[in-house]
């Protein structure tokens, strides 16, 4: 293939005719297609109906410490979901409170509660004149969502494969107080499935914050959300980083079991300091009586233990990875060599972000939904929605029906040639 | 009897004998007992236990409207729950939003979106200088200890057994704009079982607040919870009412299946105004990308519809409505014509409300507790915990089996004498 800033204006105007003629028979199939969000395929969601099966009316209710999981009660959680998930996500039993349904939840209510309340007898961040939060970019819009909601200045920081550019990080967060947090996906990143290497994990616990309740709000929404079972990424465990740095208090880890079982009938956790859980307990006692006991004793009786969780992977996998192969397949067959786009080939997670020529991906994602395909929306993966180059593309290809995917793969990398070739003509 | 009051002070010294050797066998008896708080017993839990047999593998989990509930979506509950709960509260299902597992934490979160956001573009609560709560008393202690939480001031308004004290709730409302908004169990009212008056929710409905954001945060936890098939309370619908007075957004009104299959377990919803819905969403998308969908659906096929759910309803009285005439009558036996204190005859909820003389409260309870039977905390039914005149103990009858609770109830009524004695005797 002719890289297309080496061909002519001729040649760009020939090929865009081609192009255009291919999109127009896009058009006349009157697709509707998403490849928007990271959500599960019906096959996906079917390998958990046995825990459907696991709890009936013959069961006995109780879990291990005797507690009747059909009363309030239990703040924190029962004994074995807070081992199964510490389990899943390596941490000890006792540094984990498990919650309702939903991580992102979860963080929302850390974020809000640090607003009101402040961290461990800080300020409340209501009560400060400025808080920022860095966020490495690419990332998850939903996170920055609920730190623009909160009125927190978003300062984004570039990723790399090795993860976010630490020596900006530790710049920053060494010399502005007003720096209260960062979101990280560390594992499998939201959009890009790099996981962070064991020097960035390092670096993180040992930052040095010029605030003191500074807090690394580590998602780790892709812990064990591998493709391939003898390729994986692996990540080094935060927490005890932070306390063999001396910095037991600085994380708060998130994770849930949205993308194992049913997203939204899941169960989600934190895994914090000691330190941390007894400052956050304060305020859960008036929040919630307990969460939902009856779902994490599912949970635990589906998975048995990790190793159950585990080998349930593996379906996920068996079935999402075909689906990752071959968008890639056709980025490259469709786009490799000619110079207008670059994406990543993760090895687990639920994303491909794909990096379009400046200024091209919002007019990318328009001329796909016009022809009836969903991308997540241009400037997502950015605070404020706001992509300075306007180059970013984040592909969720886990959705859809391997056929279907096939052909919104297709018009998507027709997209991207037509609106590049547009772009190289001077049109847009 | 002869009351209390009317003894000789010989007469009250033989009878404090008396009642301090009956004291001693029941320290004999190494009790372990709860009437503490208001928690269903087994038997009440087993009537739901088909719930977990009407979803399993072979069912199959789209809603009505197509939606599968394993997957994502939904922010703000399923349609066929929407019309359950809305039957259930009495309003529109497009007035209601079904949430997670504890009404609890929707009015928990209600407070802090105001604190942090302000209520329709008002200013944020945590601004201002001063907010205000009505709390009619004796009340319930969660909602109590969400506004302690946020630091806003209490101010106890007197119940009646036709609810708050509607000239000062008028008055405080109409003339302070720091008074933002007031709770309210109008229904079998926590802890003293009466019902608001079709005069009192009128008047509520007919507020003028000096607030513009003022709110009346309805818990209508016991809507549903009657004792007796024959001999109801009604309460007249709030939401309507104010709409009728021309202040449709004044009410937030929360309920949830909570003390109707299992607590903690269950679904919760909100109903109110339009505007205010909209509102509200604005921060709940940032909140989380829905609640429980499968646990919405399981309930619904459980109860098919509201009939069902009175039907279900009837069982949790047989088994409790014992409990409460027992309670009752040992009260009755043990205490009437003594002048030593006052009770409540509720006829649904869950929970009965003790008027000691004055300054008994706490040293009745603590002898309790001494003995093995956990009550209420003396002063949890007041802000702050603390009751001025220290009378008022919530009596919860409902987690005991019976035999259980007919020792417990003898011992507190020993434990009233007891302490009545001792205060007429100028000991305490």
């Amino acid at each position: 293939m002719t890289p297309y800033k080496e061909m002519s204006k001729e040649q760009l105007i020939a090929e865009k005719e081609s192009l255009n003629k291919q999109y127009q028979e896009f058009l006349a199939m009157n697709l509707h297609l998403d490849m928007s969000r990271g959500k599960p395929c019906k096959e996906q969601l079917d390998i958990s109906m046995g825990m459907m099966d696991v709890l009936n009316s013959r069961v006995d209710l109780r879990c291990e410490d005797g507690t009747d999981c059909r009363n309030y009660g239990c703040l924190d959680g029962i004994p074995e979901a807070k081992e199964l998930l510490g389990d899943m996500m390596e941490n000890h039993p006792d540094n984990i409170i498990i919650y309702g349904n939903s991580s992102l939840n979860v963080m929302y209510d850390t974020v809000a509660r640090a607003m009101t309340h402040g961290i461990m007898g800080n300020t409340p961040w209501c009560k400060l004149d400025k808080v920022k939060f860095l966020c490495p970019v690419p990332g998850y819009d939903r996170h920055f969502a609920i730190t623009e909601y909160f009125g927190i200045e978003m300062i984004p920081v570039p990723m790399s494969p090795e993860g976010p550019d630490m020596d900006m990080v530790e710049e920053l967060v060494s010399s502005d107080e007003a720096i209260k947090g960062i979101w990280c996906v560390p594992k499998y990143s939201n959009p890009q499935g790099y996981s962070y290497s064991d020097q960035t994990v390092r670096r993180f616990s040992q930052l040095k914050p010029a605030a003191h309740d500074f807090r690394i709000f580590w998602d780790n929404a892709y812990g064990i959300h591998h493709l391939y079972d003898d390729d994986q990424d692996y990540l080094v465990e935060i927490l005890s980083e932070c306390k063999k740095a001396g910095n037991p208090d600085m994380v708060y880890k998130f994770a849930s079991t949205s993308k194992i079982t049913f997203p939204g009938s899941g169960i989600a956790a934190l895994a914090t300091s000691l330190n941390n859980l007894e400052d956050i307990k304060k305020q859960l006692k008036n929040q919630t009586i307990g969460h939902d006991k009856v779902n994490q004793l599912r949970h635990v009786r589906f998975f048995k233990d990790i190793h159950g969780m585990t080998e349930h992977m593996r379906k996920h996998a068996a079935i999402i990875r075909p689906k990752f192969e071959m968008v890639e397949n056709m980025l490259e067959e469709g786009l490799g060599g000619l110079g207008i786009g670059e994406w990543t080939k993760p090895k687990g997670g639920y994303f491909i972000s794909f990096d379009a020529m400046e200024g091209c991906a919002s007019h990318i994602v328009s001329r796909a939904k016009k022809a009836g395909v969903i991308m997540t929306g241009a400037g997502a993966t950015w605070p404020y929605g706001k992509d300075p180059k306007d180059s970013n593309i984040r592909i969720a290809p886990t959705l859809p029906p391997v056929s279907e995917l096939e052909t919104a793969a297709r018009l998507f990398v027709l997209c991207v040639k037509l609106v590049s070739v547009e772009k190289l003509l001077g049109e847009l």
